[in-house]
């Protein structure tokens, strides 16, 4: 019964080098997380299929993965979608469990049914594994990780401030310059949207607004023409067209702008707090930058609006992104709850450090020695050595099988283990071990003291 | 549309103590792993239904969930399962891809499909959640972590002995003392019924045998005899009721007992090396035992079968296992290889942990201090200090909103963070920080430099 074995399209197996890879972009995600105060927290891979369907909308509802009822699912089935083979229909029948889509919905979840074992604001990082059932394609997976980390219980802007400064300090201990965090307020889209009198055309304002980079003036204003917004309307927001400068600058511009928005003056007073902390509190290695153009599933956000863009020598789009959105819990019954949060896209921020070569040497952590195996009487004084080498905290191995020594060399060379110890009939009668750079060649006469310590230092 | 939230039964949230704690032990595991050679993989969290379908028995047919498919997911069903109602017959047709039941068969399977890219002895480790439709009760989860170590490729009894001492070496730094490492062979079960002329009753037999501790000696012989095994053949193996003594003593009885089994005796050559060997390098903490009653699986494994026993002043069961099995791969179509492997029980190891209280104090990581927030020109004073703090690796954190005192100190109580920092007007004019310790009340007035080494050393 041999099979061809395969695994199911959009998701990968990790090579070793490849999981010490994650792992170290993880572990630098996860202390930063902690360094800023947040905490972990883990939820079940699958939720009950109430608490996602509907919070992504139609779209969101057919990507996510349901899992079928055990046991004798069709008793309980809808016999009347059966007849008509109704998938749609029938689903909530015969499934009543599905995997999670995002962290945020599970977090919200989380929080409302732990609420009063929770002390607010709740600053919680979580980095797990979601699952869509996306059409798979470069650089998109049905199942990957989120590293997300969220505030919920606290207005204060004292949280867009750290969670910049957070990036910053992830992408700072990365080694990856020249990344750009990207701010905009959903309270600028919307005042901009009310001072040209299209605030019923908020979405497909900013939707065009959002290409600029991309199809370029004439063709987002011909799209704004085709929705239904007025000329004179993309008229007044002709400063945007082409809106460079500093911060300042680009404030200033804005307040010109937005100066009968009150809505609108809010949000440029949000900015301009948080600009002014980050610029005395300083950034590291990140830019901040204002980018009006930034919508991000506006309707989920209702204040600042975050983005990272990859280094300009990558073309990857954006490695992170985030927001404040004021009622989290209230899908759930829980109101007043603002939460601000921000994710890093994990698969992503890999292949741009893949890409520059920013990995460390060390990352992938293999044996530091091979112990060669000769035989079962050499094995053994190899094996007493090998203890106490382990129990120092220095990784090492003996070859399993007295098999021929080129092999085991092989072996060595493809785990990229640096050193051989060879123990042979001359070595365990001086008490020795001979140790061998696989690198160079060399090799050297050492008791177990200059074993140890060579080891530990190299 | 408030809805009152929770979760699916057998699964849990993991609040951040509880995270943390489980960390602690996944490190400890996971580094051990990395000293003794093993290198991390990972594999998708769903797999082809065919790949694990089929692997566990019927049992663990039924016990694999299903991932409904995507889209109009009926419009390829089977047209007389549905007609009929027959869920069983139906599944096939709507789920291509199922939730994986253990790491073992993911494995198989991995070794198989990369077989061209793996250097042999390929020694794996693989820690991830199963999921398993189990009616959930006290310690059975639907969704838990398992962790398991892995070699394929090598024959070699090292293995097993290096397997034992990744153990102790596990158990050792968990700071776990008494647990009891239990060895059997499977061919000494083939012996014993070869001897007694039950070869086709060796399921029965070692079932019965296995319950020796529980049900008692008479209870034992009564359901061998109901099994057909005869009187004759159980008093051949009386030896085995009262098998006691050291180890050797237990070899030398079994030596009797099997001597014209060659299996058998094969399987005590492999036992004495494995038992010389661990005499001769030592156990730091751990003790090993042989019990012939020791079975697992048994259709599994063919050569060494280990169960790690919780030390006796917790009834917890087994907190591990693992065995040789000679023919991993071959239900994928790679023959010949043998592996071996262990496994830790992550959710009982914890639960023993807890209960005998060897969590150590620091394994929750929280913030060192909180900044209480005294209004915007004090925070400004506190984030210079808390961002130079962060950078030298320091957890600290501004409480974000400028609240009541008594607030803040609560929210650092339930939060266990030791201490206040406290910026008012008088330590911004001296460019000081009033430091109270939360636990004794005590507070001093520090410069920067004093602050950080406080923190840094507390």
């Amino acid at each position: 019964m041999a099979q061809k074995p395969s695994i199911p399209k959009g998701t990968r197996d990790f090579s070793p080098s490849e999981v010490a890879k994650r792992q170290y972009i993880i572990s630098i995600i996860k202390s930063n997380f902690e360094k800023f105060g947040f905490q972990p927290i883990e939820t079940p891979s699958f939720e009950n299929s109430e608490t996602l369907m509907g919070k992504y909308g139609e779209e969101g509802d057919r990507l996510i993965f349901k899992i079928l009822n055990s046991g004798d699912y069709l008793a309980k089935a809808n016999d009347s979608a059966l007849a008509n083979k109704e998938s749609n229909k029938l689903t909530s029948s015969i499934s009543e469990k599905a995997l999670r889509y995002d962290l945020t919905v599970p977090f919200a979840r989380y929080v409302v049914q732990h609420q009063n074992d929770i002390e607010f604001p709740f600053k919680r990082y979580q980095i797990q594994p979601v699952w869509r059932a996306d059409r798979p394609q470069k650089g998109r997976f049905r199942e990957f990780y989120q590293c997300d980390a969220d505030v919920v219980g606290s207005k204060s802007l004292w949280q867009e401030v750290e969670l910049i400064q957070l990036y910053d300090a992830v992408f700072t201990d990365l080694g990856l310059n020249g990344v750009t965090i990207k701010i905009n307020n959903r309270k600028i889209l919307s005042g901009i949207a009310e001072v040209i009198g299209a605030s019923d055309k908020l979405i497909d304002f900013t939707v065009a607004l959002d290409k600029l980079d991309k199809i370029g003036e004439d063709s987002v204003k011909t799209e704004m023409l085709e929705k239904g917004i007025s000329e004179v309307a993309i008229q007044k927001v002709q400063p945007l067209f082409n809106f460079t400068g500093t911060i300042s600058e680009k404030i200033q511009k804005l307040s010109t702008l937005l100066a009968s928005s009150s809505e609108g003056m809010k949000g440029i007073e949000e900015l301009k707090f948080i600009f002014e902390a980050i610029s005395e509190l300083e950034l590291s290695k990140a830019n901040l930058d204002l980018d009006v153009t930034l919508a991000r599933g506006l309707n989920y956000y209702t204040g600042a609006i975050f983005e990272v863009a990859s280094p300009k020598e990558v073309s990857m789009g954006s490695i992170g992104g985030g927001g404040r959105y004021d009622d989290l819990t209230g899908i759930f019954g829980l109101k007043d709850m603002s939460g601000v949060g921000i994710s890093f896209g994990l698969d992503r921020i890999y292949l741009v450090i893949e890409e520059l070569n920013l990995f460390p040497e060390t990352v992938t952590s293999t044996s530091k020695a091979l112990f060669v195996n000769y035989g079962e009487k050499e094995a053994f004084y190899a094996m007493k050595a090998i203890k106490k080498l382990r129990e120092l905290g220095i990784n090492v191995e003996l070859y399993p099988d007295a098999v021929k020594v080129g092999k085991q060399f092989m072996y060595a060379d493809k785990r990229a283990i640096k050193y051989a110890v060879i123990v042979g009939e001359t070595e365990m009668n001086d008490g020795k071990f001979a140790l061998k750079n696989l690198v160079s060649g060399e090799q050297v006469s050492l008791n177990f003291e200059e074993l140890k310590n060579t080891l530990i230092n190299n």
